[in-house]
């Protein structure tokens, strides 16, 4: 039996904004939270032992990634993930079908231009019922991704909240196309959860709501999924080309979510997306970009972001915002960090890491103090 | 009146190797004691709080990097190295000159090649008697480098011990021009003592001892410096272009080196010669090489080094040595930083130095322990 639990603390009397704990096996997460990326089971440039101590209550991971190196098996014979990476606090992992995808249309501003049309260079050999099958870009072989493969994959990794397998379609297809991606993508959700049910351990499966940014497609999707027994659920498919088309969809969208099982948005947390977002009841935001941000020497503060090569750094010999707590604020001036950074010293990638998941932890920790006053 | 002491606090008696305490003021430096280089105010992929944890007696810094970048006036205003850098304990900064005339001459195998030509490229443009006039690599800006500013450079920066400005002659060139270069560079070194005494504040001043790999001169340089107030002795040069070599030239200078002063070989740090230059009496020794083999995923341990990318490692689930106490081995497996590794993971670089640098602090530990009870 499952230990994970969604406890709803407080439903903001403003919006649809919500405080909630997801009870797992390693712990808790508070919601609404921020869920930094560790593709390859890491943390770019900040090591497990120091993640933990950043209060990162859930950490993404990248099941694709991890399945092709060091391979599903490797991380199961360490243990699992939490041990192969030594995290002590929950882990989720995504599905794998996203990435693979991802590889075969391209990415958003890829798609756009191609229209849709399949990449020259596109590992993705064959789409069928069963799954897909790809090539590995490590070694060549064949690689088949169903949703009993995916399941088993992450059962070997063993994340606190795992993923069904989804189809991502291109966002430039006919409605035809759509349909069809969308009614197969549900029998791949439904295939995921039994196959989960078969071996639940103490993992919990989150079913990915479709549907591109059609409202119609996207309730009935929440409706299919939400008759089923997913412990949460992930808003995933095509979001649309921009952040106003994202936020359009969610608002439709947001009141066919079962409110009783909590509910995550892959792979958005930019800070403006947060902001609109967290009224709409999202509960978890996993994304990249605030540690991709760190490494392009962009540095959040509650005043805006700072960028670190500006010319005045370099004689900034104050913290990179006045009064945080963070390891880099506490130990090391702005002054040093942009000399860090022009030297190319790879030090300046993690300071700046730990800066900007630091400032994501306090901003979530004040959404959530915000919406207990129904501020929010 | 500067603080500094050199304390002996054992002599072998079965060879020249001895156990002392260099006391600065900002602490003790035991010797003989490895010296880690922070070329630019920063040791490679690890920050100055968790080098202080290491137990990292002794840092290296170069004075022309520096002054390049972010300059020595930056680093003044924020206070000294110690400061902009956030290292509490004792720093050591060069001249500036070997960096000048390495990228006159190129490093010792380039030189080998193009037998002591100057390098086309050469940012050099012209060496007098007063100094050296060089092109900034930044910003094109010419530089003087002189006995008088490297010396108030290295004021600026504030290390513990600071070093003469010498002239780095190539290794292959003719008598005559070794011997004019050698008689300049103790007029320099004569100029740079000249320089530190008229503004002492808590810093000591080593000499750099030359004369390459001929026996009469290095025995006459050690001479001439030994006889001038210097607070140590720096052994630098060409040292030959070989391990055989440099053993030969140290063990005839070794003992015309005053004992009562601490002395430092330049560069030099791998494990091959430390067992050889130990036992000569050499006190500290500087070296990029265990950080450099570090991010090369080279890892020392008592029984040999280990190389991370080895197919073995992906399977090993036990730490890189066992029975380790670094923060690396105590956390993470080998097999998970091969997996970093081979991701392409910024911390992999800092996980696999902390551990190398830990393991050369150890191992100059158990030589100290070795040296008491008088087993070299």
């Amino acid at each position: 039996m499952s230990s994970f639990r969604f406890e709803l603390v407080h439903q903001s009397k403003k919006s649809r904004a919500r405080v909630g704990k997801i009870h797992t096996a390693h712990g808790i997460i508070d919601t609404p939270g921020f869920v930094p990326v560790g593709t390859n089971g890491a943390l770019k440039a900040v090591d497990s032992v120091v993640v933990d101590q950043l209060n990162v209550d859930l950490m993404f991971s990248n099941t694709y990634h991890l399945m092709i190196s060091p391979g599903a098996d490797v991380v199961e014979t360490a243990g699992g993930l939490h041990k192969f990476m030594n995290r002590k606090k929950p882990i989720i992992t995504d599905s794998g079908g996203f990435q693979v995808f991802s590889l075969c249309y391209g990415g958003v501003a890829q798609e756009l231009k191609s229209k849709g049309t399949k990449k020259q260079d596109s590992s993705v050999l064959k789409i069928t019922e069963d799954g897909v099958l790809f090539r590995s870009y490590r070694d060549g072989a064949k690689i088949l991704l169903t949703p009993e493969t995916s399941i088993a994959a992450q059962k070997k990794l063993g994340a606190d909240i795992i993923v069904s397998f989804d189809e991502l379609p291109p966002c430039h297809v006919d409605k035809k196309t759509l349909g069809k991606s969308f009614e197969r993508t549900h029998r791949w959700e439904k295939r995921s959860l039994e196959a989960h049910k078969n071996d639940p351990r103490q993992q919990a499966l989150y079913a990915v709501v479709h549907g591109g940014i059609d409202n119609d497609l996207r309730r009935k999707s929440a409706e299919i999924l939400g008759a089923q027994d997913f412990d949460g659920f992930g808003i995933g498919g095509s979001v649309g080309k921009n952040r106003d088309e994202m936020i359009t969809m969610l608002k439709k969208l947001m009141p066919h979510i079962p409110t009783e099982r909590p509910n995550h948005l892959l792979g958005i947390a930019d800070l403006g997306s947060l902001e609109h977002c967290i009224p709409l009841g999202i509960d978890t935001f996993d994304s990249a970009h605030p540690t991709k941000c760190a490494r392009h020497g962009l540095l959040f503060t509650w005043q805006g972001t700072r960028r670190i090569y500006k010319a005045g750094s370099s004689t900034d010999f104050g913290p990179i915002e006045s009064g945080c707590s963070c390891y880099t604020c506490q130990n090391y001036t702005t002054a040093y960090l942009h000399h860090l950074f022009k030297a190319h010293e790879l030090s300046a990638f993690s300071l700046a890491s730990i800066h900007n998941v630091h400032h994501m932890v306090e901003r979530m920790k004040a959404y959530r103090a915000a919406i207990l006053e129904d501020k929010i």
